[in-house]
């Protein structure tokens, strides 16, 4: 994939709209090409529906690691780490856990180089203390949307105390 | 939030779309009130941006739990049991890994009934020997859009190959 | 320490009263021996005030053990084994957790031939796996009225969304 | 719950004592509205009997958190320690253990920002160098007589060597 | 690599010897072709010495996965039980341990399905009771010739007793 | 086995040839010498085949240890401590993995006193942390060439995509 | 050492004492034959004093193991598994703990065969789910006389109450 | 139990004899005192045989804590800490391991304070990182004579190479 459709993929993140215009403006590509790049990016199916939710083996990101990251004990150090984790290349959810680990991390990467760069990402942090990386095998379920995790009841009844 | 919300934001995610014509087509609520009501959702700050982003903690969905399987060892058994997990209510992840756990599950839920209900699903699998969960006490990171977890240049680079 | 000053401690546990009229009802023991009998415990100090708060040393259950306690893993399981757990003599508390245990338990004990039954009880539950149990060696604080935990803002706060 | 209630609650944990007359003098409140009190909140249901027992949960306070806790090793390291996690608010039972762990802890919380901060004293106390924490699904037993833990004959046995 | 070659290679595998002659007699290939192929083999890095020393890594079996193997536990056992794991496609060594575990298993492999299809293999025998899998970032020392492991004068110490 | 004959294996391992003629120019040992020492260790069963496999038990080296090393969490550290243990004494494999150990190392040892030496080896790199030794009962397979772990179409395929 | 003295020893083991005319008796070894063989025997320092104190290390049995047994989990499991653990050759201590593992078991060893045997025949015993053994790099120390191991003044104390 | 008593049965354990003439030289206890004592030992059954084996409950030496302790890791540490190890008082058994843990202590106390001190003389070494200890409920086997723990043919085999 070149680096336009990236750029445009990016945006997108980033602005949270599908809006050609924003888009087009916001990456100085014409809105032509973007609008062009998009319909081709859902034709191959990188690009899944209008809510422009992406498939990320076909994009290349097909490695999971799930870390538990043990980290040193200071006060309100969990604000610190917490944040040099989540700012690691790769990471895309960072937990801070009541458990025997004090972080779970999740991260996608494209390849073994990768992975590498990873853990010596996580070793850079001099709070942390110690790190286990799991290699997932298989994603039984990442769901983009956790409304669709519940029935409608169930909904219904959680949130009507919030009116 | 009342059911009509809440069937409107559950289209969204069942469809993949933001269209008005779709939902109100699929929810069988007239089109005026999805645009609305989608209007109201964005205002209060419950839905993000025009890709539909939700604020969990916004929903009453506050509470995360990370939860380690370990089920019966036969063989293939981990489709069936990730396929079982992952229809439990609530549910947003499954991982399969390599390590001393078989699956990592991450679950969003409301309140600790809902917990109490999440742990009798999890006993209710004949093939689940043994979970291990732990409340996440501060939500760091969850990024909706991987993209937005890399740098361009290492976008550009992971994909070259699979033009 | 005789029947007598035993029975009517257990009239007041079980009661949840100091009243000597109850007392000598339940146990018809004379209400003046129950009069007699308490002021004497209290001097003793093994009765510590008017709450009838006892010490349990002075009482001669100077042993306590904390067991984490794993149980086979069936829908509901554990109602049934907690309950069990809960009958066992000796077991003052019994947490059904999310981690890596099943439950936790609190016993209080006299000498080591309680320990040994203790353990033969929990073996003779059906349902429970395996036990581990830790002597505790000190015990730094026990504050029978959890309302002495706090200061008096931190409960005036968090009890006012209850009127 | 208004602050007088508290207030009245916390003298007769601190006192000892039910008696309006010593509450009255400890708060400053009138005795008739000390009784008045009373009797109000044992009609809620919120204190249990004339031991003045509270239902901890209609107070507000259903969280319970088990905390093991390991600590820096130093010659008489436990006392001091102990001693700092007895004084963390919430904190209601330190167990000073012979078992892989040092310490376990046993609080009772209101809601998750209090977990939070219970968590931030942990961290807070310099000795301490790791702890583990639980979530209590359900509390199947916490019997505040433990005389009411055993069945009268072991207690004439046991005590007999007392007298 | 052509399937020639890998037959060439795995002929002097099994039979001990990188002979021409046998090599030949063994695969039906020409020895002309033998003879050419292994030359091309060395000068491709692939054969590394006159040992046929193999690199790996040129040959595409880049991942290697460490196994903690616990089996069920019968008497003798660990005979069957080691049989099995040996036979698996990809195993290069099982060790027998005294230790938690009861085996360790290294295996290579040439990507992600095999991976897949290892933990299959793995689940498939029947006295498996449970595996953990960990992936090795980095190979760092993997020496074919153990003789290489010692100073010459350890060895000569070590093996005086054997004349 | 005397030092001729040990000199002669490790000149063979490192040249990674069975030439007399560079053995000898490597040993200075006469080449008429080195001819029947190899014919001799053959026929004792020491030297197994042409690729000069090695019976390591006739050997002497008939004790194996696996190694779990924790070593200290410094960017980069691997690299340095992985080549520190691959340069002990006996020691055959250094893997630096992802889970919760940092390095695994596969050492041959002869006796009881190179097992204590071993471990005083480990303990004197002072980035380790904390190592963790298992004592091999029984090698049930330890294949020097990894070809012979796979079934020919599988190298085939798996080799396919390195033309 | 011939089988004549190895006789001698047991019977002194087994009879308690070192008396010359029981041991004849016990073994129909001439009298004579037995008190030459007890002074050559602490000679030899294989018999270190008048109590019959062995050196282990000198009679060959220079191994010791240290096993983590954990057994099934039924009623009064624990007195029929211990002994049959007590009864395994080699096998010296035998305790039933409270803690994580059911029995810790002392054993000596003579050589690398005899581990074999030592876990076939806890394998053997049909209760056994697991051990975990680890082998003893120095006996520190090993203390036949318990006495030895505390001053004068502690024993005076601790047995003051038994008279 | 007197101090004379105790005296003469250390002397015992100490000079490895039950001569009463060198233990009457030793304690500077009569000799007929001596004699008297030692009779009088045996009769109540605390002295078991002419070896001088003792019942150790009987002594009131009724408790026995089985420690596995970590230590810090320095070149030669384990020499130093074991000695260390080894002088606390009560202390019997001090193993040196290859596995996870550094040390398998083994001490005989008398009751819950001496149990404290020992844990107070752990944390008192500086270079002792951590303790776990376990209770012993029931001790199946300690035998003080290791060879009963053999048959004869064994012990015969095990020693003929010793000669």
């Amino acid at each position: 994939m070149d680096e336009r459709s990236i750029r445009i993929l990016q945006a997108i993140a980033t602005l949270g709209t599908g809006s050609p215009d924003e888009i087009a403006a916001y990456t100085e590509i014409p809105k032509s090409t973007v609008h062009y790049r998009i319909t081709k990016l859902k034709e191959e199916g990188i690009v899944l529906d209008d809510l422009f939710d992406i498939d990320l083996e076909k994009l290349g990101l097909e490695i999971t690691v799930i870390t538990e990251v043990i980290a040193e004990y200071d006060e309100q150090y969990h604000t610190q780490v917490g944040d040099k984790l989540a700012e690691i290349e790769g990471v895309n959810q960072v937990y801070f856990t009541m458990g025997e680990t004090d972080f779970v991390v999740i991260a996608h990467l494209a390849d073994r180089e990768m992975v590498h760069r990873l853990i010596s990402d996580y070793e850079s942090i001099s709070e942390v203390v110690r790190t286990s990386s799991q290699f997932v095998v298989e994603t039984v379920k990442d769901e983009p949307h956790p409304l669709n995790d519940f029935e409608l009841e169930t909904l219904v009844e959680t949130t009507t105390d919030l009116d």
